[in-house]
């Protein structure tokens, strides 16, 4: 059997466990996202593929012998779903994949925000010794806007560190929440908040001028979730008042950003890395290929 | 009944405790550090002190009213404590006030040390957008050496977060360490450990040239002990030949700092603020303030 693997780079030790099951393996032949006229070719004799942000329509499928597509990733917007249903073919994803790594950069770069760790890193390189107050995060009000896996996982290990932990998300129920956590109305959590993080997966504005108002002075301000969420002009003034009292932000309104919060310095700021690390990438292509072997009624053994 | 207070500041909430209680607060009025010259003086009619650093010795103390010494926090060294004993002085000190503040910032620089968010953080304030890949904390081997109060909690955080914990501690005994913890001797766990933070109270060298030789390529060093723990040439190598990946520093050998590690992108160097906390310094305070009443006789209610 054939199986086309269409992301940039993938690893050699996933790659192997194909081979040695007798698998043909063929690997992205252009080291970037496949075009919609390039995918066609590469699906000839391919019954399962290990699949990228390039697009299946029900135009390329039906024109395939795909049996399977796992995607190494967790969107499935580049799939035509309802097409892939009728012609029988199964698709699945690595949901799993950024849970850890994107809980592990927000719980850090919480601890350091209210430490002022960036800047007096900074002083330090530049041989100054300027000692700072910080803040404690245990017993601070941590509202999480979000409750799926990444906001649970962040949740627990926040409250392991000794945070309140408030719980805002419309799709979940108080049954589904930790005992321990608070379930908060938006607005009542905004305004009670220290923290406040998002972790939601839609694509509206949570944040905007009008919440900014109703925050705790000195509240700081996580998004790791998508750039649209926070209205960045409000979050910028509400930094130089002072009603915010520092941010980190790894995702905005576009990327790569160049706007003006790169003058703030009680601001951190990362290019959009929160999945970014090894291990969970080897998790994610590991993932993929066992849920291939299971679409293709092997086991992964 | 009196009662001095020698800390260089004193929170205004603690000191109304006293007051409501009857006692006449005397406040440092050099609102710094107290000369030995200036102490007696002040301790006339004195019966309880809340100390900072300045010298209790006998000559001092025999000439005092002194019932009770509470340290607002940790250190004792600057007690005569045999001399206090025979004029039946009862002496206190805060040792939990730092061990949140220390373990949280210990928690924040490691998990921001190996996504490296430091370095894309000032890339990003210079207007480069540049993704960087870094590594999960999740099933790291981290070393822990000193298990008190300090190394505990910091064990307890990164187990939530999925960190495999190694402990060497010659004054702990296995039964004195969670079961989902390993001891291990020194050797073995410099050889072992992905991450080596220490934790202990001692003066002398543990990580030389000869450790550093020791330990896997790709290691992360942590340092809020005490600066004389690490070899500080020997760090400085090990991170231009890469063999430590990373390092956090808290402590050095001479403070304020002005090394050769400043020139070092991946050193997260701070000034000694492990226990620099808003509500640290005020639970220290409270802490104080409720063993003195304690050693006066009363209740802190």
């Amino acid at each position: 059997m054939k199986v086309l693997i269409t992301t940039s780079s993938f690893g050699e030790e996933p790659i192997q466990i194909l081979i040695k099951k007798g698998f043909e393996v063929i690997n992205n032949p252009y080291k970037r996202k496949i075009t919609q006229t390039e995918i066609l070719p590469l699906l000839s004799g391919v019954q399962g593929v290990i699949a990228g942000l390039e697009k299946y329509n029900y135009d390329i499928l039906s024109q395939s012998e795909l049996k399977v597509i796992s995607r190494c990733g967790s969107g499935l917007s580049n799939i035509d779903l309802n097409a892939a249903k009728k012609l029988k073919i199964t698709v699945y994803n690595t949901p799993k994949g950024p849970t850890q790594s994107v809980s592990e950069l927000t719980v850090g770069c919480l601890l350091t925000l209210i430490r002022d760790v960036p800047r007096v890193n900074n002083l330090m390189h530049a041989g100054k010794w300027e000692k700072t107050t910080g803040h404690l995060l245990k017993d601070m009000k941590v509202l999480l806007i979000g409750y799926g896996r990444i906001g649970k996982t962040v949740a627990r290990i926040l409250n392991a560190i000794g945070a309140k932990i408030l719980v805002y998300d419309p799709f979940v129920t108080k049954e589904n929440i930790s005992r321990h956590f608070t379930k908060v109305d938006l607005t009542n959590g905004i305004k009670i908040a220290d923290v406040i993080t998002l972790h939601s997966s839609g694509e509206n504005l949570i944040l905007g001028e009008k919440e900014f108002h109703l925050m705790k002075p000195g509240v700081y301000i996580l998004n790791v979730a998508r750039g649209g969420l926070i209205d960045e002009d409000a979050l910028e003034k509400a930094l130089i008042s002072s009603k915010v009292a520092g941010a980190w932000l790894d995702t905005f309104q576009q990327e790569p950003y160049k706007g003006k919060l790169s003058n703030i310095k009680q601001v951190i700021l990362t290019p959009h890395i929160g999945s970014y690390t090894i291990e969970g990438r080897k998790k994610m292509e590991l993932d993929s290929i066992n849920n291939l072997l299971r679409g293709l009624g092997l086991t992964s053994k």
